[in-house]
């Protein structure tokens, strides 16, 4: 029995129970009237995951490392969740699942959870509900929770509002260190992996990464950009990936840096909460004789954008 | 001389004057008090103008296509306008600048006006900014102008809120339909190209589009959006592909659906102007003792984000 009210799906959650578990990602995900009440009984229990952002463009193999990752972080006794993240349709919002098929081999591990969200694409990048779905995870005791994104884009970069380690995957094909730095990869980037280590161009890559990130203002105290070659299908390298990892979080820890790191994700968050409260408040406007009037007065042009936005502003308001 | 005064401005960048024009969209860009008294200025001249957007992955030949269809709109005695967004950092904001150089074979031509412009990426996929850019373009009396959009992610599905036809090239490469499914493709694309179309699979990928269109309901009024072949670098079915755009912009006229989209994207516009108010009023906040004191709060749990967002809702309207 999968209990209705959010406060016992949260004990259930918590104490284990998978399908609860599931249950409160999809409240999280729907967003209705609870997803409100659902986030402030979970935010009391959370704040001791670790959550990596990994990112990379589509073929770098992605699915392949976060699987070895976790095989590893297993061994070392942690409890681990996985949010992928497809990229979804901007009309039907649903996330279309793919190779996530593969990580099927760990869903009878109870120290493991893996979940697809979709991006729900309509107003930019990372949904609200995917951080939502951490403090979930968090919530649920996972010891880290590793956010793996599809492609390169938007998404990718809002990785950066909720992970405290971003890993980026590369490979040799997917051009050079001006190419990363276009795609703005070189900035996100706490630790870089480039992965089919074994092709050719590989070293070429690592070498203007490594000469790019040393030309970065930094001093003894700064965390310098590791990358790492690996070979994910061999599992080879992965090992002194995941210490870069760990060492990252450990100069998280040691400098300060978590605790700027969760205000400044707390900020967004109260930012993102207002702006959607203000989408679903306008679009009530938009319904009402008032709100459509005043669309028709910007299509005729009796009135200009900024105008129109100040009544809008005071209809929604009033 | 380029005068200051956003009048005079706009009157020279309407009148014909290239660094006007450019001086014009760079005001936009930066986004100051200024911005607002510009784009009302500009709304009573716009509506005239085809907006078309142009997306696909990386490698499609998206900049080689668009030269094509500029050169034979030219032919036509089009004006023509190119925006191309480019990706940019989510630290620096600025665009880099990449094969765009290769369109400069235009710039002696007063009927073309080729611009680059970042996506601003912090608050995710095609800025507030390039809309308003297109309503300078608008008012400077191009006839038709094309938002090209570099990679696949949230940037391209958002063209979709400024271009009346959007067309998206593929390439046998970019994968099968299931691929374009993923990326939400198949349901913004007015105009499918399929470029390099010479290479092995480009058939099967055009008779998978052409399956897939099939299978969405329609009525005989509805646009059912055509397959192009083309190989832009040897100019073979641009010609085709050209017209069916045309076919796009007269169907849109005939039905009605002009209007609407023009309607949706002037409420988005609105939407948009709000977010941002709401973002800069928020960001004022966070400066003060009052705003400061709630995010420790929320840090040390004392307080639950939404419950956090209405104290500071209510601090930022007070």
């Amino acid at each position: 029995m999968i209990p209705s009210d959010p406060k016992e799906l949260i004990d259930q959650a918590r104490a284990g129970d998978r399908a609860c578990l599931a249950r409160l990602i999809s409240r999280i995900e729907h967003r209705n009237h609870e997803t409100k009440t659902i986030v402030e009984l979970l935010y009391r229990y959370t704040g001791r995951a670790e959550v990596w952002g990994i990112t990379g463009p589509p073929g770098a193999g992605k699915s392949t490392l976060v699987d070895r990752l976790l095989t590893k972080l297993r061994a070392e006794g942690k409890r681990v969740a996985v949010i992928a993240v497809d990229p979804s349709s901007p009309f039907s919002g649903g996330a279309i699942l793919g190779d996530r098929i593969r990580m099927q081999s760990h869903t009878a591990d109870s120290g493991v959870y893996i979940r697809s969200l979709g991006t729900r694409g309509r107003h930019g990048g990372l949904s609200h509900s995917t951080k939502e779905a951490v403090l979930a995870l968090d919530a649920a005791d996972f010891d880290v929770i590793l956010v793996e994104t599809a492609g390169v884009g938007q998404t990718e970069l809002d990785i950066l509002r909720l992970a405290q380690t971003v890993i980026v995957i590369l490979v040799p094909e997917s051009g050079d260190s001006i190419q990363v730095m276009k795609a703005g990869l070189m900035e996100i980037a706490d630790v870089f992996a480039v992965n089919k280590s074994d092709r050719p161009e590989a070293d070429k890559l690592v070498k203007e990464l490594t000469l790019n990130i040393g030309l970065n203002p930094h001093d003894e105290k700064s965390w310098i950009t590791p990358v790492c070659k690996t070979e994910a299908n061999r599992d080879v390298g992965v090992e002194e990936l995941l210490k870069q990892i760990h060492l990252h979080q450990e100069y998280l820890n040691r400098s300060g840096a978590r605790v700027a790191k969760t205000r400044a994700f707390l900020r967004e968050e109260l930012v993102d909460i207002l702006i959607e409260d203000l989408r679903v408040s306008l679009g009530a406007v938009f319904e009402t004789e008032g709100g459509k009037d005043l669309l028709e007065k910007l299509l005729s042009k009796e009135i200009a954008p900024y105008e129109a936005a100040k009544v809008l502003a005071g209809q929604s308001s009033g």
